[in-house]
């Protein structure tokens, strides 16, 4: 059972920190929600809660980019796929009253200018997202000069969807995002190349 | 002199807000941080911190939105507009060795499912950040029935540029997603209406 209190002490502070934020999340309520004692959390995470923030966004990170390619990859191109993200985020957004959204960019916010050690973490999570989405888009078509900032501009976009879709209470700017960006993969992968993203 | 202490007080509360968050952020780092004692926090929001972080959020929010608007009209046609203000933003990220960006996004997310008095405040900044951002499209020739949807999609991207520039403390993600959201504008302006964004 060792590694299930551990796997609940992660759930417990991924769903806090991306709620509340990581300044304010206490190991009492991780405690109090995980089911866990105090002692569990130091014994599984002797650094404390920058140690366990760590890890908290190190598993999210890697279970929400799992999450948004099996997404993807169950349509079959590359407009689809991303048009498929946006329609998911909505709904996950809509079903959770607007709680389930990017398990990392409140913390990153958060830590980027006042913990160097955990902006480090939160780096690493966004790179392999865009290395992931730069892989697909490139799979899918996209020029290999135009893949890397078209997929730093999709998870941009979803990143800004979270924020202003969260806040409104309203599926409609992610929808209305995903729709944009959507259209600007599909002049980059016009057949005349006519429509192409300049770069 | 009084007005000039509460001013003091809301800029001391922007700037920490956006650099460690509202949970981060107590009372006595933004009296030491202003030069004001708790009881001149307290005689000018008697709500505490509550009370001052929803005017700092509403007073930031404002002369935010001027600052951008600012830079927008000094251009010609809005692809020119939209692309100085991803400029602008990733040089006072570079100047300010990345600390220097969106002054209500990093409370937004933290209060979104936590303190519906604090989301409404944020939501009102968004929208009028969104009307206005739709204003200026629609004036520089997007289609009225277009122009929402793109200027959403401009300020998502920005605050996605802003977390991504600031995790990974560097200007590309901002600089290459500008070009990006300058490319989706100039396609829905294209003289033959090809490259249109398909709404």
């Amino acid at each position: 059972m060792a590694n299930s209190t551990r796997d609940r002490i992660i759930d417990a502070s991924s769903a806090l920190f991306l709620q509340r934020g990581y300044a304010g999340t206490g190991l009492k309520l991780i405690s109090d929600e995980s089911d866990a004692p105090i002692g569990s959390l130091y014994h599984y995470f002797p650094g404390g809660k920058r140690e366990l923030a760590a890890q908290t966004l190190r598993a999210s990170g890697a279970a929400y980019q799992a999450l948004v390619e099996a997404v993807f990859d169950a349509e079959t191109d590359v407009v689809s796929g991303v048009r498929a993200c946006f329609s998911a985020a909505a709904e996950a957004l809509r079903l959770s009253d607007y709680a389930d959204a990017c398990p990392v960019a409140t913390v990153a916010l958060e830590v980027a200018s006042s913990d160097e050690e955990l902006r480090v973490v939160a780096a690493e999570v966004f790179e392999s997202w865009l290395a992931s989405a730069t892989k697909r888009l490139r799979d899918g078509g996209v020029r290999p000069s135009a893949a890397r900032e078209l997929a730093t501009t999709f998870v941009a976009a979803l990143e800004g969807g979270f924020l202003l879709s969260r806040v409104a209470r309203s599926v409609g700017p992610m929808r209305g995002i995903g729709e944009a960006i959507a259209s600007l993969l599909e002049g980059e992968l016009a057949p005349d190349g006519s429509r192409r993203f300049k770069r």
